[in-house]
This record gives structure tokens, C-alpha cells and sequence, in this order.
């Protein structure tokens, strides 16, 4: 049986599970590929740590140039993660003449563009199953399987952290702090979370999705992004009692005026099946104008189902498809047009406010007559009987308004001008309701 | 522009569908592939009758032999359905040197490891990813994004006409037949649906994807099947308050003594993503040892979605990915091992039963005696005071009953003894309740 000897940089979580996973079912997959797939070179900087899962002698090392100069070895997986050295360490294994296999989607939505024309001049791939959705095989659904289809929206949970946390407050009531916390000691969080809480991972993911889905260049700059990390149990509770779930959302929408593309977290209905994708699952719907909904599930994060993403690459590249997908389909941002963006004040969407007001006549009339002004109809209204109260003793109320569709921008204008009134005591919550895409629109 | 001509056999809903998708996205399809698709044949028995897609002049005949005979065409679609005919035209396509596109699950699941041998032996392949899901991109995220998994359970609705029959009898809480005709006339459901009510069509289904997920040959007389066209909505309403769902699950799980291969009614929980795929919509859960929860979702049928995973399966041809695909992994039936199959009697379950009996002191305890003997624990009991009377005057009450899991042997024997009983009114209903799948065990 043919040997194919592998590279592999990073012996981290996932790198171990891609060694985890060659051992656990190397045999069926030899079987399957007729061909033994195994790690010949893997390098780490830190070789003296201890590792979970052992290497066969003399395969750990912390010298990339064993792995660059092998000739032998063409593929290189690079699993350091960040934008820097990772980004060198791709570069000198594409110019050694190794296809490339990484899940590192900060370093794609950032120099993707780079790096793929570098593949391209070399005459090599770079294959990134890995750096969506975890083990869900994601981008070659939407680059291969979709492919008939002039792709109309997507909706996405791909950041298992937020979406870890915003289970925990829904089903079981807990405050933000709390709900990180917990997600810190069960290990869906990492010490320092910024970059998952704050939208910005979510981000770097719906780059690369809603590049390979509208077939255009889509860059990381354009994309209006709001984190997790400012909302509060209130609102989580009065938008259960209304229907929704709270998630966070990467989309991305083709429309009039161009590509629209934003995370932000969104209040969707209970009946969306993107509302059942708790804890740290992951789950995208994908809308395309012939096949209409789709939706793909799984776990998002995680050393074994990354590493088994990172594997399906490594096997597509030896079959020969990867390159071809790569290479033959123009798809990817370096070969792509550029697309048109959508300023964020253009979009439309319905709104859940939430105003917490002094409890004075006059009030809901004003704010009513804001809310004509700036075109903005009411579908739902509610005041609460307040139990806070100001200095001066006046009631503290929060009014809870859903609207029907309107223009970011008339509503942003409108929160500011509410802000602003003497009797409104904090500054507006407001959070996007986002309903279930029309299908063949 | 390179232009690529294709041969298509069939123009009724799909081939039409397939001849639309090319006219609506063959612009952007172009564009990505850089090549130009387009059908230069199109075969079809009955060229006279109305067809709403029109094509170019010269395309359409009812001659067979202008495609087979045109070495120019490399590729041929058989879209005709059926096991005789259709078979015929594979072959033929085949020996004339066409690689194949199918949508045919039934001819499949029938004769797939003698039409896999024919394509090897022409060194041409059959792609067939609108077989099984419709547009839902399920075969190659099974046989290639999951390949680095030894995949342990799938459980798949994929009929949707009785998905849609059910969710009406859930939603709206109509009789079978009711549901049934309303399927009818919206059409989703055939004027003559028994191969999709009978559980027929899911373990079509089921034969190509368990032999894909296990790459194992598991043949489709192994299949264990049962359809929906004896559920009763009472069950569906005892399920509902117990806080299940029913739907008609194809499953294949690979256990101890063997893969379990069988299509039949279910009860899931409500927390079950599987319980939101409503309507005519279809899902697909699969498990891998790496990977853990997967799900597939979108329309299992239909003109464009099915036309969308056709003409994706076009595009991996010329790309050449499908041909390498098929030849170069043994996973298809033909190339891997014959799977050993669970005897259904072995496998374990939990039930829900529903007792018709009558109201007399010391039924219960009978009842609870043969459940002991049986070694069926049981998980709730209900019974309702009754409201139906015997000819003797005696009330005839529902016993419902949710055991423990149990060995389906013994549950069964329990059942014919209860039926036997002189206070049983009815035949005991039985009906399977699947909880979600461990994930890595």
C-alpha cells in the first residue's frame, strides 16, 4: 500500500487531534483511500511539554526546515492559529512546493486573498474545511455542493463560545458574567474571550463563507460586526416571552443595493431551526435561489471534530479534487470579482427596542410620534408596571417595542433621539429581529 | 469559452428543473467553471406533450441513440425513474462511453453494485447526489467531508411526503387520510403514494447512505421497513403531551452484533434537532467517531432543488473530481465489504405502547406481570378514564405506556401475549422512541 507521508506545524489541541484521529482510524481510512496516510514531520515550538497523544520517535521536532526540505512530504498542515508567524510558515511551505491545509480563519479572512494567489503561483492549494464550522463540511457544501445556485443569503452560528454562553441565559436565566464564567471552566472559553464575545471570530468566518458563497471578494473590512458581550438577561427574558431565541448571527444577503454583511446579535423565532442549535454547536443556513433552504449542523469547535475536517482535507488533496476545486473554480476572493457592499444605515430589518423611561403622562406618545417620524411601525408594545425608581421617586419603566421592517439608519436616528429625551434614563437597548429568509426570492 | 455538451433522458418535473437551473444561474455557473454547460440532447418517449421550460430548436426527440451516438456529449442524465427502463438507458449510456448522472434512488438501491461494476468496467463513473436529500448536498459530505470519520448512526427523515403528512397531523391535528389527500393536492405527496407511505422510498434511500456512511455493501432487502399509513393522530397526540415528535426515521447504526438498518415511525424529542425539520423539508443525522452531532438539511424534493444537486453533480464531472471520487475510494457497494446485519429481533429501543383494554380490577397488574416477564421496565404509564364502552357496557380505556430501553424480541412477544388477552380490545400499538445518538461512544 502507498505511504503519504504528512507535515504538521502546531502540536496544540487540534494538532494533537489530528494525530488522535489518523491513529484512532487510520485503518478505515487506508481502506477507503488505499493509501496509509501518516505524519512525518511534526513541529512545535515547545517540544518539551507534555503531549496527550504520543508521536512515533524522531517525528517531533521544532525545526520547520525538516518538514520544508522533505520532498517527499507534499501536503503541510499549519495549526499555530494567529496572523503572523502563521502566516510566514504558510508562505515558505507554499514556495517549498507543500499543499497547504490550515484552520486558521483569522489568517484567511486577513491575507487570504495573498495567500491564495501565492498558492496559485506555485502551483499549489490551500484547503480550509476547518476554518468554518468546525467538522461540518461546510465550505465544500457551499463551493461544491451549491454550486447550481446563484446563493441568495446565509445565516450563520459559528461561534460556539457566544453561542455556549447565550444557551446558558436563555435556559437557564443566567446574567452574561456568569454564563462566560461557566463557559471558561467547562473549556468553551478561552481565558481571554475578546475575540470570540466581541463578533470579531464570527467576522473572519463569514469572510470566507460569504466570499465562497456569493462567489466574490468579500473583505474582512466590510463587515459590520456587535458582539455578545453587552447583553443583558432583561432582554434574553422579554424576547423568550415574545417568541424568540437570542443567537449571534454572521449574514450575509445579496440584495438591491449590494451585498449585505454583519454579525450582530439577533433575536430569531422559535420556529427557525437555527433556534434549536444550542450550547457549542455551530449551524449555517445557506438560501439558494434553485435549491432554496439549507441547513448544515455540527459541532463547531473542538480538537476531534477540527482535526476531522483537517483530515477530509488532507484526503481531498491526495485524491487530486482539492487542487481542482481550488484551481478550476473561480470562486476563491483572488480570482472572484469584487463585490459591492450594502452600507449597514441601508439595510432593513425589524427592531426589538427596549427604552426604560420615567413613568410620566405624555411619554408613549412621544415616543410614538418619534417612532412615525422616522417611518418606524410598532408590531408589538408593551410597558411593564415599573418597580425602580429615580431620585425624585418617579417610576422607572421599560417599554418594549417590536417593529415591522425598517432602515437602520431612521432607526439608529431615532434611538439617538430618544437618548436624548429628560425622560428616558439609559441609554436604548436594541436588538435585530431577524425572521426566516423567503425562499426563492 | 470552452463548451460542454450534455445529454439528458427524461423531460418531465426534474429534467425540466434541470434545463431551468441552467437557463437561470448558467451565466454565474459559466463564470465560476469557465466553461459553458448546455443540453444538446434532451430524450424523451412523449416530445408532444406540453413542457413548461422550453428549449432551443433541435434538442428535444424521443431518439435515444442521437445522444448515445454523439461522442461529443460525455456526460448523460437519467432522469426517467423506475427500475426497468432506466436501468436499460444507464446502461447503455455507460457502454457508449457517457459517465452518468442519476437521480433514480430506487433503481439504485435495487441494482447500484451492478451499475458501479458496469461504470468501472467503461472507466466512466455515476454521480448521484440528488438520489438521496434532493438538493441537499448529503452523499459527498457523507463520502468525502466525513471521510476521516468511522461514522457510528445516521438517522435521516428523508421522505418528504410523509414528513408533510406529519407535521400536518402534529400542527393541525388531522387523520391520516385527511393529511393525506390535503398532500395530495398541494403535491407533495403522488396520486398513488404507497411507495413513499410504506416506508419504501426512505429505505431506498437508506441503502444508498448507510452504504455510504459505514462503507459497507449493506443490500436493501436487509432494510426492516415500516411506513405511516397506520398511525392513528391519537398517538400523535399521547406523543405531543409526552413531549415527543413523530416522524418516519430511516436509521443505520452500527453496534455490537452488527449495523442496524431500518425505516419506521418514531417518536424524538422535542429538543431533538431532527424534531423542527417540518413540511416537506428533509434532514439527515449523522454521527461520526471524530466528528460527533451532523446534520443535513434542506428540500428532499422537488423541480429546483433536485435540478440543483443534478446539475452539482455535472459540474464535479467536468471538474473531474466525481470521476476520481468514484474510482479511487471503496466506498461504494461494489468495492467494500458486505456489512453484517443486526437481526431486528436484537436491537434495543425504547417504546411507547398504546393498550386498548378494558377497565377491570386487576388489568394493570396483568399488564405490569407481562412487562416483567419480558424484562420491559417501564419509564411512565397513563391511563385515561375511558369514554368508549364495551357491548357489555364496560369501559374500554387507553393504557399508554413508555418503557425503558428493551429488546425488540421480547417486546414483540410481550405485545402478542397482551393481544391475546381477553381484555384487550384492539391490537397493541407499538411504536419506537429514538433518543438522540450518543456522541463518541
Amino acid at each position: 500500500m502507498k505511504e503519504i507521508p504528512i507535515g504538521l506545524v502546531g502540536y496544540g489541541t487540534i494538532g494533537q487531534g489530528v494525530a488522535a484521529v489518523l491513529a484512532m482510524n487510520g485503518e478505515e481510512i487506508s481502506r477507503k483511500l488505499n493509501a496509509k496516510v501518516y505524519l512525518k514531520h511534526v513541529v512545535e515550538k515547545d517540544i518539551d511539554r507534555p503531549f496527550d497523544v504520543p508521536l512515533a520517535q524522531g517525528v517531533l521536532s521544532n525545526d520547520l526546515d525538516r518538514l520544508l526540505n522533505d520532498p517527499t512530504v507534499e501536503i503541510g498542515i499549519e495549526l499555530i492559529g494567529g496572523t503572523t508567524i502563521a502566516k510566514q510558515i504558510v508562505e515558505k511551505m507554499l514556495k517549498a512546493g507543500k499543499h497547504v491545509v490550515t484552520a486558521n480563519k483569522a489568517l484567511l479572512a486577513h491575507h487570504g486573498k495573498e495567500l491564495f494567489q501565492l498558492a496559485r503561483k506555485h502551483n499549489r492549494c490551500i484547503a480550509f474545511e476547518a476554518s468554518c464550522g468546525g467538522g461540518i463540511p461546510l465550505i465544500e457544501s457551499i463551493r461544491r455542493g451549491l454550486i447550481a445556485n446563484d446563493v441568495q443569503a446565509m445565516y450563520g452560528i459559528v461561534n460556539g463560545t457566544c453561542n455556549y454562553i447565550l444557551t446558558a441565559m436563555i435556559r437557564e436565566g443566567k446574567d452574561y458574567a456568569v454564563a462566560l464564567k461557566e463557559a471558561q471552566i467547562a473549556g468553551f472559553a478561552e481565558a481571554n474571550p475578546s475575540l470570540d464575545v466581541n463578533g470579531t471570530d464570527s467576522a473572519h468566518k463569514l469572510t470566507i463563507l460569504s466570499s465562497l458563497a456569493f462567489g466574490q471578494d468579500i473583505p474582512f473590512e466590510c463587515i459590520h460586526i456587535e458582539g455578545i458581550d453587552t447583553i443583558s438577561i432583561e432582554d434574553v427574558r422579554y424576547g423568550n416571552e415574545l417568541g424568540y431565541v437570542l443567537k449571534l448571527l454572521a449574514i450575509g444577503i445579496k440584495e438591491q443595493g449590494g451585498v449585505s454583511v454583519r454579525v450582530h446579535p439577533a433575536f430569531i423565532s422559535k420556529h427557525d431551526p437555527l433556534s434549536l442549535v444550542s450550547g457549542p454547536f455551530n449551524a449555517v443556513s445557506v438560501y439558494g435561489n434553485a435549491v432554496g433552504h439549507t441547513m448544515f449542523y455540527g459541532r463547531g469547535a473542538g480538537r476531534m471534530p477540527t482535526a476531522s475536517a483537517v483530515v477530509s482535507d488532507v484526503i481531498d488533496i491526495i485524491l487530486g479534487n482539492a487542487g481542482r476545486t481550488f484551481n478550476e473554480l473561480a470562486v476563491l476572493p483572488d480570482v472572484a470579482p469584487k463585490a459591492d457592499i450594502k452600507p449597514m444605515e441601508e439595510i432593513s430589518s425589524r427592531y426589538y427596542l427596549r427604552l426604560m423611561v420615567i413613568d410620566r403622562p405624555g411619554v408613549l406618545a412621544k415616543l410614538t410620534e418619534i417612532f412615525g417620524r422616522f417611518n418606524m411601525s410598532i408590531s408589538a408594545i408593551t410597558q411593564r408596571e415599573g418597580s425602580v425608581y429615580d431620585a425624585r421617586g418617579e417610576a422607572i419603566v421599560p417599554v418594549v417595542v417590536l417593529t415591522h421592517r425598517a432602515r437602520e439608519g431612521n432607526v439608529q436616528s431615532a434611538i439617538r433621539e430618544i437618548a436624548g429625551l429628560e425622560v428616558c434614563t439609559q441609554e436604548p437597548i436594541c436588538i435585530r429581529v431577524v425572521d426566516e429568509h423567503p425562499e426563492w426570492q
